[in-house]
């Protein structure tokens, strides 16, 4: 297989965003940072086409800030521009700057259900998420043909062994991909794997109000008659379901919605927060920290 | 403090339900029962407003039936229809048979926080919620002169003996009312205090996707970084804030929210979901059943 | 081309409806109605699984009911029930009655936006849809392979000579179909098109508040800054866009959304709507009345 | 009347907003205002608590910033500030900078539905909208009570003589009130009147899809069987209802709602929506740009 062969189509940059690129400054907050990026990027005449800046506690707290800018001849200035904030934003604030014509490189792990993979894949192909989809794993076959329709490689790995199958994760994965998404993925992650594949991982779940936790939740939401049903994308951490909230969605569900009426409408909100949540990510405008996000619109 | 006095403007009935009433059927599912229902009313020469109807499973399983009908001179009819249906229905099957005119007499419990109270008041006085408030009874008395300027009765028990606090309660609710509403209480009642005071009550409770448990639950969520803050309103039992649910909603939240500010968004959920909850209740529109509700529309 | 040899998968019949029928009846309101309807289904041991209704005014105004309901053989049971009902109910009312595990054929008309197209084609295929979709006509031949791949004839016919094209539609659809869908189609259908195809159509169009009248709306709504675009499915009639609505709903939008973006967004809304009024068109949810519909939930 | 007399209470400082200010920057884009803005605020210590920026086309487009900062002294401070930004930012671009710590002074126009006004009342009383209410004024007596119960003036001005009622609103407004807001005000002001009050003016009114021009817009929303009804809060100009969008929101109903419960399930979403337009405008979120807003988070 020949990860690199996937069809021309999905790697479309969004033309708007040629000779831009998105900055990312996330750490302790003190006076002057505003200053010194604004200075950073004005020497290189960059036109700043957003800027959304937010401090948690004005007294000594964090400070987290995207920038959105365009400078003629980009891929030249961008080393200079990287030294300079370098050397002007010092110890204590983190920054990325990433040239936004590259779209981000993600791989997709599913299962069986495919509402979350053909709503990804689908929206990918529009043009409305700034990703390229490098590939999709799966520990079934079944949605093998659906997939390469798209013009997109199906690894099918099976989860029987479990360290063996995190090997060849790991393989098709390192050096591959930016980002790693389950979309309905249903099995576990170990924290070694976590760990080593080295790149963000975003995890869709259903959520109730209350939480209905171990099997059959949808069965246990119909007994308890709840009135929304809803889904949770969050960042993967060791703790499972527990790690940073990126966004939440719910959906009205009567009395009259059976288990499977209950999972239907679920599959919707869960595929529409799992796309969101991807879109955001892949146009950095999430900043993890601690348990938490920020999320620039 | 004579309860009977509450200013007249509030007890408004809507006129379009003169001479109407609500029928609530609800048992066993078996055959024939429309046609028992409707044969009945037929007789009586009722026309039919609305009719809602839904069985949990159609073989062996539970009905569901709210039917709303006009007669000439309901309160002469009444009781002969309520004796045929008696005839009619059978074993397995209950009934409620209920004067649409005669609003439903409700007390309402509140502590300091006035958002839920206040709401249910304007929206009864507007003529919103076919209730007539009998009293407010808080454990505060902050809320007093607000409430009596609404022409209802207000009375200070304080909580600090809880025994000698629950039985001014029964003492001032047993025969005055048909509902029980907890705006924002924040006291748990005893076992034996639901069990006494023989009305059905309503709590309304924040509520939050994953369920943040025990004290500080907007800190938590703050701290957890949720997307969306919720409220639930339930029918009260035994096991705190584990009741049938009636209605649920939520709101958008962001990471530049305050837990301050989640509270206050969180406020104007819980005002909304518990007037729609008293509505739908006092409507006769909600039918419990295990630890679930039906709700017809 | 033989329209009948669309792939077995795609007649799945929702297993529950097996020996089950919807009865809608509406017309003019008049005391009986519900017991006579009770009374015919009794007599053929029917066991009613749903029943709402509906008066619009108690004193003389439009009756509307839908009821399902199943009985052992239905098949068999069918005419003989059809015919008790018609003497039952008499003038002023009419009845549909129909076995629900008949899936309604549908026929779309697509253009180029695969949006609306897709979702309606994913849902019937998850069992989502109770219809079984008979053939996709586009005027223009981009989306054959999509719709090939789901098994679906796909035929297309070119809108160039518009009475030649909806003669062609005609000889397609007449007797093949009992719905056809609008899936972002652009092109009006003549009066006598209408007429003689003889089933109900179903558009869907976007929507704003204020209305954008006319060409380039999502580029007007943008000037003018609305804060919500939105997306209503409607029956089709002579006046273009102005037929009985069956569902509407809207996504929060932005200033920084781009009028691509909220096209983007209102395609989302687009596609959810449509894909709920088909599936309540084709469980016998929705009551034509005039220019407006009643939708039983 | 003294209209400096409202009571104590509603002149409530958010504390966490003592010595800091927001400053608004709208005009022509450049490169370097970003640097300009962050050294002067950094020559005065500034911590910049939060900064959101927009352009809407990096070529040559619109420039749009709103920065919330904290310096030591801030009365002392913004002269200062003031001048040098004036001096840094030049041509081309306006600025307000404005002491958070300083309620905006409103006035309200009601007429005799209390919904919108009343909520505003109660929230400014809650603290949740920063703004101090100078006085309330009405065509009509009925409110009076109710509104001195917040301490806050109400002055009863019949609008039987129009030129005489705007005459006596300038008087009592003029030098007053920082920003009016008609609270189903009903009466249509003069462009004379709104050119000479000059501050601005906010007007809540109700939305549909599609709209319904002329009287009686819930009766013809019923007529059409909306399943959506809405509300818009707009920027007063001289085209009635037209002026720029600052937020709108919908809510959903069905056929059995009358044209009665459309109007009040419309009322609440007024109520919150004017709510939400009168926070984000007093807390200098909204910038008006031509015929459209920027509303920051």
């Amino acid at each position: 297989m020949t990860l690199t062969q996937a069809a021309p189509r999905q790697r479309a940059t969004l033309p708007r965003l040629h000779n831009h690129a998105s900055l990312v400054v996330h750490g302790q907050d003190r006076t002057g940072i505003v200053a010194a990026v604004g200075n950073v990027l004005h020497d290189y005449g960059a036109n700043i086409v957003s800027l959304d800046q937010y401090s948690d506690n004005p007294q000594g707290g964090n400070f987290f800030q995207r920038t959105v800018f365009g400078v003629d001849d980009l891929k030249a200035a961008l080393p200079d521009i990287d030294r300079d904030l370098a050397a002007k934003l010092g110890d204590g604030l983190r920054f990325t700057l990433r040239d936004l014509s590259v779209p981000q490189r993600v791989a997709i792990f599913a299962s069986k259900s495919e509402h979350c993979l053909l709503d990804l894949l689908w929206r990918q192909r529009r043009g409305e998420l700034a990703v390229s989809v490098a590939m999709v794993i799966s520990n079934h076959p079944d949605l093998a043909e659906e997939v390469r329709s798209f013009g997109i490689p199906f690894v099918h790995v099976p989860s029987t062994d479990k360290p063996a199958a995190e090997a060849e994760h790991l393989r098709l994965l390192q050096g591959n991909v930016d980002l790693l998404v389950l979309a309905r993925y249903m099995q576990i992650l170990s924290g070694e794997f976590i760990e080593r594949v080295g790149v963000p991982i975003i995890n869709i779940h259903h959520s109730f109000l209350p939480a209905f936790i171990g099997a059959g939740p949808y069965a246990k939401a119909k007994e308890r008659g709840v009135k929304l049903v809803g889904a949770t994308a969050h960042y993967v951490t060791e703790d499972l379901d527990e790690g940073p909230i990126i966004e939440q969605d719910v959906v009205r569900v009567t009395h009259a919605h059976t288990a499977t009426d209950l999972q239907r409408r679920g599959a919707d909100v869960e595929r529409a927060v799992l796309s969101r949540a991807v879109q955001w990510h892949s146009e950095d405008r999430v900043i993890r920290h601690g348990n938490q996000t920020i999320v620039f619109p």
